[in-house]
């Protein structure tokens, strides 16, 4: 794919948003020539944003999607990490409730010889974000330059930071504009925003989660599958090895919500203790980057080769490792009493005798954005020490009285608005639910057997 | 329909494009919020032309065109003409190449005791401005303060002006946006826009000229009827008696185009002379005039009593008035030399003998324009003696060596442009085409009798 002299043919913006506009394709040149032109500023926001609804209303081709995510992808730096040793592999969610397991697989991934250079975001609406956990560790250091980010890399097999400025800019500009146009709801845009900023991490291989049900940005499963196969398609177009998982948000994954408790539960998985949700899927996704970075031969191997990493207690070294490299004290893997505490804990208990047959996700994240653990608005500070431990998940049996959760708060109004919340998201009924799955399929490229 | 605390309301621009973006239907609130909000500069330009894009590909309904109409109508003054006596009516048209019918309409109306307050506009892309042809006869001021405008509608009972910065200023910020953002292509905004200015005016009646054909901005009747019976139940909705004619501009209007011979083609039309299309429909216009504004009790009436004011004079008597009142040199009535000519002439001969079976009217627009007639770029000034008297017209015979036109024209080099636009614009055909009528079709309120 060529992009080089995008920025020099000659184009009216005005005909690229007409066309797209009409429902027609777009060439190469056209959106390159968009892209290149809004980034260096020569294009207005007000064109821009025209155009973005154009292309959440009439759609984009395959061929379109991927010369966007490719012309965002070279809008900047594109690593180059071919000086170390093995594949580059990394994984990457759509973003959900109690999700931590990037902070499980990348030392997981790096234990098994696959290096893992995540380069990964905030809090968004009512998911968590990676950042905000990895910053309740005291010290840690998600702010790395390139440089350091490399020497992290070179010496531990991972490393995780946030967006650099050099990182595909025509995605922070484009995202930031369509934040504030209605344009963030497509699935063109989305894949263009996700795979230009993880292919500019020079990677081999890339894992996608793209969450389904309550708790996800996509709540149906259609919609998560046609995002999925769409990220599927472009990555491979672009010659990377990638698969999508489709998996289960329909409920908090683990029991712990918030970014201090979300490492401690971090570290019972790296202990090879923790909830069962939370370490299948560590392993289902492990074994998918082990396979991709060809550290095993199939994923089946690559789940087992993961939970040897865990029994043997080289995945939970290997974070360790990753924890003092970006400055972080690594007191916290024995003592979990120097991660942040929220001084008051409140008790959640069920009303009803039954058996919990759901629970309304988006709201039990929520909840936790209330407490200050995640961001109502961008310039929002997070609180790390406050969050919610769920004892019971959709499934499970419950007596009146019997406790659903426990809220570590630190305002006791918030604590009272996230209480009403999670009583309100947790459906007691008298019979207990028919158990969905934690993968709802898996996409990888056609042909290939899933 | 209440608008006076819509500014007021606490609304969030970012929502109402969501909904929108959603093919839902806007509240009052939200559409008036808006509109107030944009136009005195609380919303960014982005997120009006994402909503634009959004109104464009999603349509609105009969309600949302009412409200976002008004809602434009009453960002600015709306004149109060009610110390006036009788009925105030104004004629508005889509655009189209030759049509000069503005000019005989306002005169015939006003001899027959209907007040005509015209604000008019310049040249757009092919098709010719009343402005610009008014501005063809020396001293012709057409940009009259609010004070002086009324003082000449007192006075004679017509009076054409160009659009002031107190008239309907939301549309003026909307049309400079929607041009840049492939945003003008909506039937939904385009009435708003046209309806918003022309109720502006004070007025109790409209007649609207929907022009269709390959002159026509709307080029199938279709889309033309679908403008018309918009535009209809918008004014109606509004209170207002409202008519739309569909009529034919697959060919120019008349036998001259562009600015100082398309007043002499007026002025012909004024004595009882001139082409029959042109003067058909000034009839068909006049008579719809004098009938909403209750000058006379049918239609067919109102025609004849145009006919009978164009035979007495009286027609022409004032317009010579308004040209007086408004600082025109009213001399060129009389004396066709005093207005702008130019330097030479070309003529334009038939290859074939046959009949002319089609005109391609957007092109021979286009060589008006070319000539100097018309403006290329906003900014460029027109030249009111240039222009092209067509001697054939649709389905006329013609012999090898006729003349079809004769380009009036200050520039060789721009005469042979538009030589060659005109010949291959003229289809010269062995049998005679099917004649297409004037009056297509006409548009009233449902239920009543066409």
């Amino acid at each position: 794919m060529s992009h080089s002299n995008s920025a020099n043919q000659a184009f009216r913006p005005i005909d690229v948003i007409r066309k797209k506009r009409d429902g027609m394709e777009l060439s190469s040149s056209e959106i390159q020539g968009l892209v290149a032109e809004y980034t260096n500023g020569k294009i207005p926001d007000y064109q821009v944003s025209a155009w973005l609804m154009a292309v959440v209303l009439r759609g984009m081709s395959r061929a379109e999607t991927t010369v966007l995510t490719d012309a965002m992808l070279h809008s900047g730096e594109v690593l180059d990490l071919s000086s170390l040793p093995g594949k580059k592999v990394d994984k990457h969610s759509t973003g959900g409730v109690g999700d931590k397991t990037s902070l499980v697989l990348a030392p997981l991934a790096a234990a098994a010889g696959v290096s893992v250079p995540m380069i990964s975001g905030r809090g968004l609406g009512h998911t968590g974000g990676t950042l905000d956990k990895l910053e309740a560790i005291p010290g840690f250091n998600v702010n790395l330059s390139v440089a350091e980010f490399r020497h992290v890399l070179e010496k531990c097999g991972c490393a995780m930071i946030g967006q650099t400025a050099e990182i595909a800019p025509a995605d922070r500009k484009l995202y930031a504009l369509r934040d504030v146009t209605g344009t963030v709801e497509s699935p063109y845009l989305i894949c263009a925003s996700i795979m230009s900023k993880k292919l500019a991490e020079g990677i081999d291989g890339l894992v996608l989660d793209v969450k389904t049900g309550s708790g996800a940005f996509m709540k149906s499963e259609k919609d998560a599958a046609f995002l999925a196969e769409l990220m599927v398609e472009t990555g491979e177009r672009m010659g990377k090895q990638v698969v999508s998982l489709i998996t289960d948000m329909d409920q908090p994954l683990g029991n712990m919500i918030g970014n201090a408790l979300e490492v401690v539960e971090v570290l019972e998985i790296l202990r090879g203790e923790g909830p069962e949700d939370l370490r299948e899927l560590c392993l289902e996704l492990g074994g998918w980057m082990l396979h991709l970075g060809e550290a095993t031969d199939t994923v089946a191997e690559g789940k087992q080769k993961c939970d040897q990493l865990i029994s043997s207690g080289k995945a939970l070294e290997r974070f360790r490792q990753m924890v003092q490299l970006q400055g972080g004290d690594a007191r916290v893997i024995d003592d979990r009493k120097r991660l942040p505490q929220a001084k008051q804990t409140m008790e959640v208990k069920s009303a009803k005798s039954g058996y919990v047959s759901a629970m309304q996700c988006e709201q039990i994240g929520t909840a936790s954005v209330i407490l200050g653990g995640g961001r109502e608005r961008k310039e929002d500070s997070v609180d790390p020490s406050v969050g919610i431990i769920l004892h019971k998940k959709v499934g499970d049996s419950v007596k009146a009285g019997d406790l659903l959760a426990t809220i570590h708060y630190n305002s006791e109004t918030r604590a009272q608005r996230a209480e009403q919340l999670i009583t309100e998201s947790c459906v007691i009924a008298e019979v207990a639910p028919q158990k969905r799955p934690l993968v709802h399929r898996v996409i990888r490229k056609s042909g290939e057997a899933n």
